[in-house]
């Protein structure tokens, strides 16, 4: 079993012994994360919705991104990624919502936005949204399964935080 | 290179040559068509958007899918993949939608509608959606990446039929 596997069992189980529902909102794994969760049977009763929102227009309509974030920080930046996991959760049924936007190269990195580089983001019913960054190092591939790794980890953390 | 990734990189090359965006709308594939697409570099001139609708809510608020239609027919029916693939097409800024919904086990499964049953849905600008619906055998894996290849298969060949 990966890693990915086993972190998605984790926080399905976690989730469901907490009666919690994830949103997702990912911009460069494109689906994974939700992919990771449903590939386990139960997954019905954890996942609510996700969002794939690869365009900037995807992200403003179905999340509510300011188009102003977009344009002055761009969409890998800590306040997109705030934006686009506060957005799944308000726009969903879901206790906890992830999001997920970065450079998963191999083009589009730039000096200060360099491949690999991607903002986290995590909003939790009644807490304020937040954010963390990493630095990836590999192919496209192994950034992506490390955004989802991450992802699926942080979600982990603030479901068992909760009381079952 | 698997099945699925060389249908995902054939899709992608026909629609970029066509100037063709896509949308995913997924329930029993949570997400992985989407993940299949942008495993690609280049998938963002291609992946307009994708909605993880697992939930028969997330169905009815993301997509417009009538409640009626899942009362009386299910959400693993030809108007539910059908109302999903319209719905994709007008919630987005894609010229095609593709929406996937199924049993893919190992639970659910009913006399009617056993495991394995997978109905598609195609939508493309300017045309009638159509569906068509598939009987796949194996594990909930099995079950689940058959469907991705066969939503891939129906948008190569309709994004195949524009002229470039």
């Amino acid at each position: 079993m990966s890693d990915v596997e086993m972190l998605a069992k984790r926080v399905l189980q976690a989730c469901e012994e907490r009666g919690l529902k994830l949103a997702t909102a990912e911009s460069c794994t494109g689906g994974m994360i939700a992919a990771a969760i449903t590939d386990l049977a139960g997954a019905s009763n954890v996942l609510e919705r996700g969002f794939v929102t690869y365009s900037n227009e995807a992200k403003v309509e179905m999340l509510g991104v300011s188009p102003q974030t977009l344009g002055t920080r761009g969409a890998v930046s800590e306040e997109t990624a705030l934006e686009m996991a506060a957005g799944a959760l308000a726009h969903s049924r879901a206790d906890i919502a992830v999001s997920v936007t970065g450079v998963a190269g191999p083009g589009g990195g730039t000096a200060e936005k360099p491949v690999g580089l991607v903002w986290f983001g995590l909003a939790v019913k009644g807490k304020e949204p937040r954010a963390q960054k990493r630095l990836f190092t590999g192919t496209r591939g192994q950034v992506r399964s490390e955004s989802v790794a991450t992802a699926l980890s942080l979600m982990l953390e603030v479901s068992q935080e909760r009381a079952p």
